[in-house]
């Protein structure tokens, strides 16, 4: 249980709320840093009076549970979020915002290459991992900073946002500098500093939810970072972890519609992780956007069969434009629409 | 490993198999009814000889693997099965097939109300469970015959078809007597014994997945109906137990396009147990369409908060109607149709 | 919410309460052949005065939730159920019970020859599937009546007792004609004809917990028996589906003392199947005496290398012996005793 | 697939590697700081010569798959790693180590009553949180610093050793200035900076495996640390998510065991998170042991209904010392020891 103080309020008012509810049998413990002033209550025993402390001086309100979502909660009749993605686009309007590219940054020629031919046909973001989470050690780690100054000058010459992944808190200023998006991955969904971190920075981030977190711990891990100070955060889900056998992760996409009636924040899906195989890619983002994400997150490469790392589960060229000309009349059917592309016109299937 | 006869193999053909196997130190064993004849090969010592018993009098092809998809596998270019819902419709082939009703039989007179109102929206099968497979022993167990009865003579007032649950093999002949198509619960999709039963009489069979089955653990059950004798299996994703939370089950739509890839059998899919909640059920059928079911499976109740099981999923009739009305737009971009329904136009939102 | 009535109530003082119920705005409906009757409450809105429902003509109380645990719970003070098995032993007693034996029965001389040696090591029952639910249609499915007569004609020679899987309503007679004590499996816990049927023959059951079943559902599942008549229910944990790769199953023990804590049946534990992986048979056996088990049951084969059935998981006879050996210690530090084998003193390790 | 070198390889030998792959179609790439040094090679097409691969000059061999358990696998033979538990203790030898606590530092008086407590009944070191991790913003976060240092005084008192959580790279240096061991929750697991920074100091890790980590991921995450050079890991088993409902986490001991076959380090377990009930320490504690862990990690508070976190998973004194009592004849049945407490002869049932 919380008590949420009203903005502008004092240490002594606090203080007071505090002294209350050690009368009640109870320990309030404000938590640093929130604005409004949040004060913790530290269950004891039981005989609080509700009533009482919502009438002193200050206080906003007494909160259930311990899982309050203040700052990323959905007020009613309030809109989804619009969070810039880069300078010409967003995520959470009408228009649907595809990211796409490679899983990591291998040479900046082949990089280039991506991008070119995922804006061609209708991508507004590059995504691609210069700092990799790996499960083992003897895996690629990526290219490092050497890795997101090719992703900047990619950007230069081709006008796409940049996505890109940071792991650790003393890295953030740096992936900073060159990223549009900064990426906090599935691993980390639950590193609280490094959540504090991208909170206390400037540029919007993408939360990845854990391949086993709770809806809950989701939106708390954006309450997270929206308490830091930082309010653009753009929810991705990419997969649980379940029993199923014949994919990577499996795909829960009912997230999506329910984000949407607890939350203001906008939330896309990256079905290439969330199946790990390339053929399921296309109608998993069709079934997507059809229950309301307001984007997706796709791999590609030129050659997914030399891809250092999620082959499996990657589209190339060919394949990424004709899943975008099939995605367009879905989206037109939700009432969305998706960037043209100016890639000729095909007989794309619907598969 | 399997060895597939020839269709026509005679008993002395098959003993001559076993007696090749036996020389290479395996031991063969033909599977009880199976036609065409299959021999399953004991692994022994791994000394097999594989190009000989190819060569054996009537071996059509020795089948690697526990696991073979004889006759529910979908061969290069094979079209979907379209299996005969009632008289008037099918479910696999361009138009999409919804089958809505209560969870269980109540009464004769909501169950009347009830499929009058999903006829006119578009349904075209009435689903209601006359025996009700429940958790606890002190649940309503389902109205049995009287409610089969109840089902058939609403069936002769509306046109729809019947699907209902049949839960063990002596009680099969019986439910086949009322019922157009057999269900067969997610609880019993391991149950062989059913499986066979309701494999050797004529009605098409609804096989629902185990909420932990895997994909290959489902292809096997169906497969057991089909070596029975049974062609006409319809699957349905009802969704799997996780660790998520806020929903009753996960839906694993990707199931649906693998099983377009490995299977020629029709999919459905059921968001009313997929989700478990009412505000769920329209967007995960409007992602299901979309990634490729070819049907749905939907609780509808004329007072869902009264229902004697299942109200938290279930739709009430205005519900029902606005969501067929916004599946329309998602079915057309999707190259698919769905039954007109004769209801006035709404300003159905999509949500 | 249940009411229960007292034992010896009528169909007048039942229809009393169903009365008062419909006054109070609910629907009461007496649950087919309970003893004593149970009413279960329909929910309508709320309003029950559950004080005139208590003190109506003949009621015994009224339960709240869906999950009463009216006959397998356990009652304070109350003790473990002890359940026959066969002639000479109980389960549920200070004397841990070992059931071992081949996943199936594939020929009499191998059978004797194993029942000779888990007898000769210390085990009181003889595990067997003559009737075998498989995944796949094509697997072997066990040698059915013949293997049954196989049993007990072993258990004529070495006194053991049979405990075997049932695996439909219809074979129920049969099995019981032969075994000591009939087998529910893991795919037929929710099987609920399947559990009345047994629970309306006088022989033990043996319940095997469902791979994906909660606490809750086991429990139920028992209830079911119970209150069809038959008292006799030893529970078995068997292993759940989780996202682990290097087992079959993950064991899930806490289940043991939970079980303990709530009801008063006895609960053995299947470390083969719960590992799926001979080596870790012993280990985890330790560990199931350790938290409370009241016996083991696994699956011994002369050569497993060459059964028919679950290899992987199987202990040859000295790994059996060995294990047996080394259970005694941890059995007597538990203040438990396991039958004495009659093998000769070995250099057992504890491993 | 890697290839890993002699040691004492020099760059040109490493180099002359990566030309002989670029001939055969593959890329390889040198992994940081690995020593000896190793080469992953990226796959491209399959046509690797693997014999000229290990003929190569400085080559010492070529591993299959992306995970070789370099530094923690078990060779033949090897024994169990002892790995030091502050001045006084090790973990890994034949004495068994419990390290005991509250969950979270709150005061020093508490935090000294406690560590007296559980000292006098035989653990050898003492648990806290100064750093906690916490699902959400508003929960308590630990005391930081202070907590820390109020852990250092009650080890100049008590003797015990401390054992106390690291969340981010930057704090490193500071617990490991306070701390006798490290710790590693299970949200960090994948945390692959952090796994660097820990295995760059020299102070014991304790390593926590992740709630749905799979074995293989658990031990990389070692292999993490003990090639960043720290040698001393211990590893923690602590319960894994799975659809079970009646505890908070589902304890999955055949890890133990599997452990042991698989990897010299040593592991524990927590039964406290892994269950997350108060009334199941004891018994899974006893499993543990049962099976071959070598120490345990319990939650211990004088009151724990007034503890900040966790009180319903943690004992309180009395029922500590009940549980060290019960657990010393398990031990002695399995060839262990356990630190003799100092605590009254007590009546300890063993539950």
């Amino acid at each position: 249980m919380i008590v949420v103080m009203k903005p502008g309020s004092q240490r002594g008012q606090i203080d007071g709320v505090i002294g209350l509810l050690r009368e009640m049998g109870a320990q309030g413990r404000p938590i640093d840093g929130a604005q409004p002033p949040v004060i913790e209550i530290l269950e004891c025993n039981g005989k609080l009076d509700r009533r009482r402390l919502e009438q002193a001086s200050m206080v906003e309100r007494v909160v259930d549970g311990a899982t309050p979502l203040l700052a990323v909660g959905r007020k009613a009749g309030e809109q989804t979020l619009e969070v810039p993605l880069g300078r010409r686009a967003v995520i959470g309007g009408q228009r649907l915002a595809v990211v796409a590219g490679p899983c990591s940054v291998e040479d900046e020629g082949r990089l280039l290459e991506t991008a070119t031919a995922v804006a061609a046909a209708g991508a507004v973001g590059l995504r691609g991992g210069a700092f990799k989470p790996r499960t083992s050690p003897y895996a690629f780690q990526g290219l490092g900073e050497d890795g997101l100054r090719a992703l900047a000058r990619v950007r230069e010459k081709t006008g796409l946002a940049i996505v890109t992944e940071v792991m650790s808190p003393e890295r953030v200023a740096c992936v900073a500098e060159y990223a549009d998006v900064l990426q906090v991955g599935s691993r980390n969904m639950h590193n609280s500093p490094l959540l504090r971190a991208v909170g206390e920075q400037g540029k919007p981030v993408l939360l990845k939810r854990g391949w086993s977190a709770t809806l809950e711990e989701f939106l708390l891990a954006a309450e997270y970072i929206l308490r830091a100070g930082n309010p653009n955060v753009i929810l991705c889900e990419r997969g649980i972890r379940t029993h199923e056998e014949y994919v990577r992760n499996t795909m829960a996409l009912a997230v999506v519609p329910e984000v949407k009636r607890l939350s203001r924040l906008p939330i896309i899906v990256d079905p290439s992780h969330g199946t790990g195989r390339a053929h399921l890619v296309e109608p998993m983002s069709r079934a997507a956007i059809a229950c309301g994400a307001d984007g997706l997150l796709i791999e590609v490469h030129p050659s997914p069969e030399q891809a250092w790392s999620d082959g499996a589960q990657t589209l190339n060229f060919q394949q990424f434009r004709d899943m975008m000309t099939a995605l367009r009349p879905i989206a037109a059917a939700c009432g969305r629409s998706l960037e043209a592309g100016d890639s000729p016109p095909t007989d794309a299937t619907d598969a």
